[in-house]
Protein backbone atom coordinates (compact mmCIF):
# COMPACT_ATOMS: atom_id res chain seq x y z
CA UNK A 1 0.00 0.00 0.00
CA UNK A 2 1.10 3.15 -0.96
CA UNK A 3 0.23 5.84 1.03
CA UNK A 4 0.49 9.77 0.33
CA UNK A 5 -0.24 12.79 2.78
CA UNK A 6 -0.78 16.23 0.85
CA UNK A 7 -0.89 19.67 3.41
CA UNK A 8 -2.93 22.08 1.72
CA UNK A 9 -2.23 25.17 3.23
CA UNK A 10 -5.09 27.51 1.91
CA UNK A 11 -7.40 24.48 0.64
CA UNK A 12 -10.97 25.74 1.54
CA UNK A 13 -12.93 23.71 4.80
CA UNK A 14 -16.23 24.37 3.76
CA UNK A 15 -17.99 23.38 0.68
CA UNK A 16 -19.00 27.28 -0.74
CA UNK A 17 -16.40 27.54 -3.27
CA UNK A 18 -17.01 27.79 -6.97
CA UNK A 19 -15.68 25.20 -9.50
CA UNK A 20 -14.65 27.75 -12.22
CA UNK A 21 -12.51 29.47 -9.77
CA UNK A 22 -10.49 26.32 -8.00
CA UNK A 23 -7.35 28.30 -8.25
CA UNK A 24 -8.60 31.32 -6.76
CA UNK A 25 -11.48 31.76 -4.72
CA UNK A 26 -11.10 27.75 -3.87
CA UNK A 27 -7.19 28.63 -1.78
CA UNK A 28 -5.62 26.70 -4.68
CA UNK A 29 -7.80 23.48 -4.25
CA UNK A 30 -6.23 22.86 -8.26
CA UNK A 31 -3.15 21.88 -6.65
CA UNK A 32 -4.68 19.19 -4.52
CA UNK A 33 -6.41 17.99 -7.46
CA UNK A 34 -3.43 17.54 -9.44
CA UNK A 35 -2.17 15.47 -6.96
CA UNK A 36 -5.13 13.17 -6.79
CA UNK A 37 -4.75 12.88 -9.90
CA UNK A 38 -1.47 11.93 -9.77
CA UNK A 39 -1.77 9.50 -7.12
CA UNK A 40 -4.38 7.38 -8.90
CA UNK A 41 -4.55 7.25 -12.40
CA UNK A 42 -3.10 5.23 -14.73
CA UNK A 43 -3.43 4.78 -18.49
CA UNK A 44 -6.73 2.96 -17.85
CA UNK A 45 -7.56 2.64 -14.52
CA UNK A 46 -7.12 3.95 -11.00
CA UNK A 47 -4.09 2.20 -8.49
CA UNK A 48 -5.88 -0.08 -6.07
CA UNK A 49 -3.29 0.14 -3.59
CA UNK A 50 -2.95 4.13 -2.76
CA UNK A 51 -4.36 6.14 -0.15
CA UNK A 52 -3.99 9.54 -0.13
CA UNK A 53 -4.96 11.72 2.86
CA UNK A 54 -5.03 15.70 1.89
CA UNK A 55 -4.70 17.87 4.99
CA UNK A 56 -6.69 21.21 4.46
CA UNK A 57 -5.65 23.70 6.85
CA UNK A 58 -4.78 21.39 9.32
CA UNK A 59 -8.44 21.13 9.44
CA UNK A 60 -9.97 18.75 8.28
CA UNK A 61 -8.89 15.63 6.13
CA UNK A 62 -10.00 14.39 3.49
CA UNK A 63 -9.40 10.31 2.61
CA UNK A 64 -9.08 8.49 -0.79
CA UNK A 65 -9.05 5.36 -1.19
CA UNK A 66 -7.31 3.62 -4.71
CA UNK A 67 -9.31 0.14 -4.16
CA UNK A 68 -12.81 1.87 -3.31
CA UNK A 69 -12.69 4.98 -6.10
CA UNK A 70 -15.92 5.10 -8.41
CA UNK A 71 -16.70 7.98 -10.70
CA UNK A 72 -13.43 9.75 -10.61
CA UNK A 73 -12.17 11.44 -13.84
CA UNK A 74 -8.65 12.60 -13.96
CA UNK A 75 -9.54 16.16 -14.67
CA UNK A 76 -9.33 19.10 -12.37
CA UNK A 77 -12.98 20.31 -12.33
CA UNK A 78 -14.38 16.45 -11.52
CA UNK A 79 -12.14 15.58 -8.99
CA UNK A 80 -12.91 19.32 -7.50
CA UNK A 81 -16.37 18.08 -7.35
CA UNK A 82 -16.02 15.30 -5.61
CA UNK A 83 -13.48 17.03 -3.17
CA UNK A 84 -15.91 19.00 -2.28
CA UNK A 85 -18.11 16.74 -2.02
CA UNK A 86 -15.57 15.65 0.82
CA UNK A 87 -15.33 18.63 2.36
CA UNK A 88 -19.01 19.07 2.91
CA UNK A 89 -19.13 16.07 4.48
CA UNK A 90 -15.90 16.33 6.85
CA UNK A 91 -18.62 19.08 8.12
CA UNK A 92 -20.98 16.60 9.11
CA UNK A 93 -18.58 14.04 10.89
CA UNK A 94 -18.72 13.98 14.40
CA UNK A 95 -15.18 13.81 16.61
CA UNK A 96 -12.53 11.92 14.38
CA UNK A 97 -15.05 10.06 12.70
CA UNK A 98 -15.29 9.93 9.02
CA UNK A 99 -18.25 10.60 6.75
CA UNK A 100 -18.12 9.18 3.34
CA UNK A 101 -19.06 11.11 0.54
CA UNK A 102 -18.87 8.98 -2.42
CA UNK A 103 -17.43 5.49 -3.18
CA UNK A 104 -13.82 5.69 -1.64
CA UNK A 105 -13.81 8.90 -0.30
CA UNK A 106 -14.27 10.14 3.09
CA UNK A 107 -14.18 13.26 4.90
CA UNK A 108 -13.27 13.91 8.75
CA UNK A 109 -12.35 16.55 11.28
CA UNK A 110 -8.85 15.41 12.13
CA UNK A 111 -5.58 17.47 11.70
CA UNK A 112 -2.25 16.10 10.70
CA UNK A 113 -1.40 14.78 14.14
CA UNK A 114 -3.99 12.54 14.61
CA UNK A 115 -3.69 11.42 10.71
CA UNK A 116 0.17 10.28 11.60
CA UNK A 117 -1.04 8.80 14.66
CA UNK A 118 -3.71 7.01 12.80
CA UNK A 119 -1.44 5.39 10.28
CA UNK A 120 1.11 4.58 13.07
CA UNK A 121 4.25 4.04 10.13
CA UNK A 122 7.56 3.69 10.78
CA UNK A 123 8.29 5.01 7.69
CA UNK A 124 7.56 8.60 6.96
CA UNK A 125 8.94 10.23 4.25
CA UNK A 126 8.98 13.68 4.03
CA UNK A 127 9.34 14.93 0.05
CA UNK A 128 11.73 18.20 0.26
CA UNK A 129 13.87 20.01 -1.82
CA UNK A 130 16.45 19.96 1.12
CA UNK A 131 16.35 15.98 1.36
CA UNK A 132 18.34 13.03 0.35
CA UNK A 133 18.22 12.08 -3.19
CA UNK A 134 15.82 8.85 -3.23
CA UNK A 135 18.13 6.75 -5.54
CA UNK A 136 19.95 6.37 -2.24
CA UNK A 137 17.39 6.54 0.26
CA UNK A 138 15.67 3.71 -1.17
CA UNK A 139 11.83 4.16 -0.09
CA UNK A 140 9.61 0.97 -0.32
CA UNK A 141 5.71 1.04 -1.16
CA UNK A 142 5.18 0.62 2.31
CA UNK A 143 6.92 4.25 2.85
CA UNK A 144 4.28 7.01 3.55
CA UNK A 145 5.39 10.28 1.61
CA UNK A 146 4.52 13.46 2.98
CA UNK A 147 4.58 16.66 0.75
CA UNK A 148 3.37 20.28 0.77
CA UNK A 149 1.28 21.86 -1.41
CA UNK A 150 2.38 24.84 -3.39
CA UNK A 151 3.71 26.60 -0.42
CA UNK A 152 6.52 25.13 1.97
CA UNK A 153 6.07 23.20 5.00
CA UNK A 154 5.47 25.10 8.03
CA UNK A 155 7.71 24.80 11.02
CA UNK A 156 5.21 23.35 13.56
CA UNK A 157 4.32 20.52 10.51
CA UNK A 158 8.31 19.44 10.15
CA UNK A 159 8.35 19.38 14.18
CA UNK A 160 5.33 16.92 14.12
CA UNK A 161 6.74 14.82 11.19
CA UNK A 162 10.28 14.81 13.21
CA UNK A 163 8.79 13.59 15.88
CA UNK A 164 7.80 10.83 14.15
CA UNK A 165 11.53 9.86 12.88
CA UNK A 166 10.85 11.10 9.17
CA UNK A 167 13.69 10.89 6.61
CA UNK A 168 13.48 14.12 4.17
CA UNK A 169 14.02 12.67 0.62
CA UNK A 170 14.17 14.74 -2.29
CA UNK A 171 13.41 13.29 -6.41
CA UNK A 172 15.88 15.72 -8.24
CA UNK A 173 17.46 18.92 -8.48
CA UNK A 174 15.12 20.83 -9.37
CA UNK A 175 12.01 21.97 -7.04
CA UNK A 176 8.83 20.69 -8.74
CA UNK A 177 5.18 20.86 -8.05
CA UNK A 178 3.54 18.40 -5.67
CA UNK A 179 1.58 16.35 -8.37
CA UNK A 180 5.37 15.88 -10.70
CA UNK A 181 6.91 14.63 -7.49
CA UNK A 182 4.07 12.23 -6.89
CA UNK A 183 3.81 10.68 -10.41
CA UNK A 184 8.12 10.11 -10.05
CA UNK A 185 7.70 8.88 -6.88
CA UNK A 186 4.88 6.18 -8.42
CA UNK A 187 7.59 5.76 -11.13
CA UNK A 188 10.39 5.06 -8.80
CA UNK A 189 8.39 2.22 -7.27
CA UNK A 190 6.82 0.83 -10.48
CA UNK A 191 10.40 0.29 -11.44
CA UNK A 192 11.92 -0.96 -8.16
CA UNK A 193 14.25 1.93 -7.75
CA UNK A 194 14.64 2.61 -11.99
CA UNK A 195 15.58 -1.46 -12.33
CA UNK A 196 12.63 -3.24 -13.40
CA UNK A 197 10.65 -2.03 -16.75
CA UNK B 1 16.67 22.47 -25.57
CA UNK B 2 14.12 19.70 -24.82
CA UNK B 3 11.16 19.30 -27.19
CA UNK B 4 7.56 17.40 -26.75
CA UNK B 5 5.17 16.61 -28.91
CA UNK B 6 1.60 15.48 -28.20
CA UNK B 7 -0.98 13.78 -30.58
CA UNK B 8 -4.65 15.41 -29.48
CA UNK B 9 -6.87 12.93 -31.04
CA UNK B 10 -10.09 14.60 -30.65
CA UNK B 11 -9.50 18.09 -29.41
CA UNK B 12 -10.93 20.80 -31.31
CA UNK B 13 -9.69 22.75 -33.88
CA UNK B 14 -12.12 25.43 -33.51
CA UNK B 15 -12.49 27.77 -30.23
CA UNK B 16 -16.58 27.23 -29.43
CA UNK B 17 -15.57 24.95 -26.26
CA UNK B 18 -16.79 25.77 -23.28
CA UNK B 19 -14.10 25.78 -20.32
CA UNK B 20 -16.34 24.39 -17.80
CA UNK B 21 -16.05 21.25 -20.09
CA UNK B 22 -13.25 20.41 -21.22
CA UNK B 23 -12.92 16.81 -20.58
CA UNK B 24 -16.15 16.68 -22.46
CA UNK B 25 -17.53 18.67 -25.13
CA UNK B 26 -13.64 20.10 -26.05
CA UNK B 27 -12.32 16.57 -27.02
CA UNK B 28 -10.44 15.82 -23.75
CA UNK B 29 -8.09 18.86 -24.28
CA UNK B 30 -7.71 18.40 -20.10
CA UNK B 31 -5.44 16.07 -21.08
CA UNK B 32 -3.78 18.55 -23.37
CA UNK B 33 -4.16 20.89 -20.33
CA UNK B 34 -2.10 18.43 -18.01
CA UNK B 35 0.69 18.33 -20.57
CA UNK B 36 1.33 21.70 -20.66
CA UNK B 37 1.48 21.78 -17.10
CA UNK B 38 3.70 18.86 -16.87
CA UNK B 39 5.85 20.35 -19.83
CA UNK B 40 6.55 23.57 -18.28
CA UNK B 41 5.91 24.52 -14.46
CA UNK B 42 8.67 23.81 -11.80
CA UNK B 43 8.16 25.15 -8.63
CA UNK B 44 9.10 28.27 -8.82
CA UNK B 45 8.99 29.34 -12.19
CA UNK B 46 8.81 27.94 -16.02
CA UNK B 47 10.72 25.69 -17.34
CA UNK B 48 12.73 27.78 -19.93
CA UNK B 49 14.53 25.40 -22.32
CA UNK B 50 11.44 23.55 -23.26
CA UNK B 51 9.35 23.85 -26.42
CA UNK B 52 5.91 22.06 -26.56
CA UNK B 53 3.94 21.15 -29.66
CA UNK B 54 0.46 19.95 -29.61
CA UNK B 55 -0.92 18.75 -32.72
CA UNK B 56 -4.77 18.51 -32.21
CA UNK B 57 -6.58 16.14 -34.78
CA UNK B 58 -3.57 16.53 -37.30
CA UNK B 59 -5.34 19.77 -38.55
CA UNK B 60 -3.58 22.54 -36.82
CA UNK B 61 -0.71 22.78 -34.00
CA UNK B 62 -0.47 24.78 -30.97
CA UNK B 63 3.60 25.56 -29.90
CA UNK B 64 4.43 26.82 -26.24
CA UNK B 65 7.84 28.18 -25.93
CA UNK B 66 8.56 28.57 -22.40
CA UNK B 67 11.39 31.41 -22.83
CA UNK B 68 8.28 33.53 -24.02
CA UNK B 69 5.44 32.30 -21.99
CA UNK B 70 3.52 34.61 -19.93
CA UNK B 71 -0.01 34.87 -18.09
CA UNK B 72 0.23 30.70 -18.13
CA UNK B 73 -0.88 29.64 -14.33
CA UNK B 74 -0.77 25.53 -13.62
CA UNK B 75 -4.56 24.70 -13.26
CA UNK B 76 -6.45 23.35 -16.53
CA UNK B 77 -8.93 26.26 -16.71
CA UNK B 78 -6.30 28.85 -17.22
CA UNK B 79 -4.20 25.99 -19.98
CA UNK B 80 -7.82 25.63 -21.39
CA UNK B 81 -8.07 29.19 -22.12
CA UNK B 82 -4.73 30.07 -23.21
CA UNK B 83 -4.75 27.12 -25.70
CA UNK B 84 -7.98 28.01 -27.04
CA UNK B 85 -7.02 31.29 -27.64
CA UNK B 86 -4.04 29.59 -29.61
CA UNK B 87 -6.27 27.39 -31.42
CA UNK B 88 -8.51 30.75 -32.75
CA UNK B 89 -5.09 32.26 -33.57
CA UNK B 90 -4.53 29.08 -35.46
CA UNK B 91 -7.59 29.67 -37.74
CA UNK B 92 -6.74 32.90 -38.74
CA UNK B 93 -3.20 31.74 -39.70
CA UNK B 94 -2.10 31.10 -43.79
CA UNK B 95 -0.49 28.52 -45.05
CA UNK B 96 1.89 27.01 -42.63
CA UNK B 97 2.43 30.61 -41.18
CA UNK B 98 2.22 30.76 -37.35
CA UNK B 99 -0.08 33.29 -35.37
CA UNK B 100 1.02 34.11 -31.83
CA UNK B 101 -1.69 34.27 -29.41
CA UNK B 102 -0.34 35.50 -26.43
CA UNK B 103 3.48 35.49 -25.69
CA UNK B 104 5.31 31.92 -26.29
CA UNK B 105 1.85 30.55 -27.91
CA UNK B 106 1.61 30.17 -31.68
CA UNK B 107 -1.11 28.35 -33.61
CA UNK B 108 -0.94 27.59 -37.47
CA UNK B 109 -2.89 24.96 -39.68
CA UNK B 110 0.19 22.34 -39.52
CA UNK B 111 -0.22 18.59 -39.16
CA UNK B 112 2.44 16.09 -37.98
CA UNK B 113 4.17 15.51 -40.95
CA UNK B 114 4.64 19.36 -41.67
CA UNK B 115 5.93 19.69 -37.32
CA UNK B 116 8.41 16.29 -37.67
CA UNK B 117 9.91 18.15 -41.05
CA UNK B 118 10.04 21.63 -39.62
CA UNK B 119 11.79 20.60 -36.05
CA UNK B 120 14.57 17.83 -38.70
CA UNK B 121 15.65 16.02 -35.41
CA UNK B 122 17.94 13.25 -35.78
CA UNK B 123 16.59 11.93 -32.47
CA UNK B 124 12.74 11.25 -32.28
CA UNK B 125 11.96 9.46 -29.56
CA UNK B 126 7.96 7.94 -29.97
CA UNK B 127 7.12 7.52 -25.87
CA UNK B 128 5.59 4.47 -26.20
CA UNK B 129 4.43 1.37 -23.56
CA UNK B 130 6.38 -1.58 -25.44
CA UNK B 131 9.23 0.60 -26.34
CA UNK B 132 13.04 0.12 -24.63
CA UNK B 133 13.54 1.01 -20.84
CA UNK B 134 14.54 4.79 -20.83
CA UNK B 135 17.59 4.10 -18.58
CA UNK B 136 18.93 1.65 -21.88
CA UNK B 137 17.59 3.92 -24.17
CA UNK B 138 19.54 7.01 -22.79
CA UNK B 139 17.88 9.80 -24.21
CA UNK B 140 19.29 13.27 -23.71
CA UNK B 141 17.71 16.99 -23.89
CA UNK B 142 18.15 17.46 -27.64
CA UNK B 143 16.04 13.91 -28.29
CA UNK B 144 12.03 15.38 -29.53
CA UNK B 145 9.81 13.18 -27.57
CA UNK B 146 6.37 11.67 -29.06
CA UNK B 147 3.67 10.87 -27.21
CA UNK B 148 -0.30 10.48 -28.03
CA UNK B 149 -2.95 12.20 -25.84
CA UNK B 150 -5.55 9.58 -23.91
CA UNK B 151 -5.75 7.31 -27.04
CA UNK B 152 -3.60 5.02 -28.36
CA UNK B 153 -0.73 6.24 -31.21
CA UNK B 154 -2.63 5.67 -34.48
CA UNK B 155 -0.79 3.47 -37.56
CA UNK B 156 -0.34 6.90 -39.93
CA UNK B 157 1.23 8.52 -36.94
CA UNK B 158 3.71 5.73 -35.74
CA UNK B 159 4.12 5.14 -40.30
CA UNK B 160 5.03 8.53 -40.46
CA UNK B 161 7.31 8.51 -37.47
CA UNK B 162 9.11 5.45 -38.52
CA UNK B 163 10.21 7.10 -41.81
CA UNK B 164 11.63 9.55 -39.48
CA UNK B 165 13.64 7.07 -37.47
CA UNK B 166 11.80 7.53 -33.91
CA UNK B 167 13.15 4.80 -31.32
CA UNK B 168 10.75 3.72 -28.74
CA UNK B 169 10.76 4.31 -25.42
CA UNK B 170 9.03 3.37 -22.24
CA UNK B 171 9.05 5.27 -18.58
CA UNK B 172 8.09 1.70 -16.92
CA UNK B 173 6.01 -1.27 -16.83
CA UNK B 174 2.76 0.46 -16.04
CA UNK B 175 1.02 2.12 -18.84
CA UNK B 176 0.72 6.10 -17.36
CA UNK B 177 -1.24 8.89 -18.68
CA UNK B 178 0.79 11.52 -20.96
CA UNK B 179 1.18 14.36 -18.60
CA UNK B 180 2.80 11.97 -15.75
CA UNK B 181 5.13 10.58 -18.57
CA UNK B 182 6.36 14.00 -19.17
CA UNK B 183 6.97 14.75 -15.89
CA UNK B 184 8.82 11.64 -15.67
CA UNK B 185 10.89 12.35 -18.75
CA UNK B 186 12.04 15.69 -17.12
CA UNK B 187 12.95 13.96 -13.93
CA UNK B 188 15.15 11.60 -16.38
CA UNK B 189 16.99 14.62 -18.00
CA UNK B 190 17.18 16.50 -14.48
CA UNK B 191 19.00 13.80 -12.90
CA UNK B 192 21.29 12.77 -16.02
CA UNK B 193 19.73 9.44 -15.97
CA UNK B 194 19.37 9.31 -12.37
CA UNK B 195 23.00 10.37 -11.42
CA UNK B 196 22.72 14.16 -10.33
CA UNK B 197 20.50 14.83 -7.48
Amino acid sequence: MRQFIVLGHRAPTTPEFDLDDLAGGAGRLDVLCRCVNAAFFLSHGIRDSVRLFLVLQDELTIRLEGSELRYLNPDERNIGSMLRNGIEAAGEAIGHQEVESSPGIYGSSRDLKTILEAIDSDAYIQLHERGEPIVDAEPTSDSVFVLADHESFREPESALLAEHGVDRIRVGPTPIHANHAIAVTHNFLDTDGYTTY
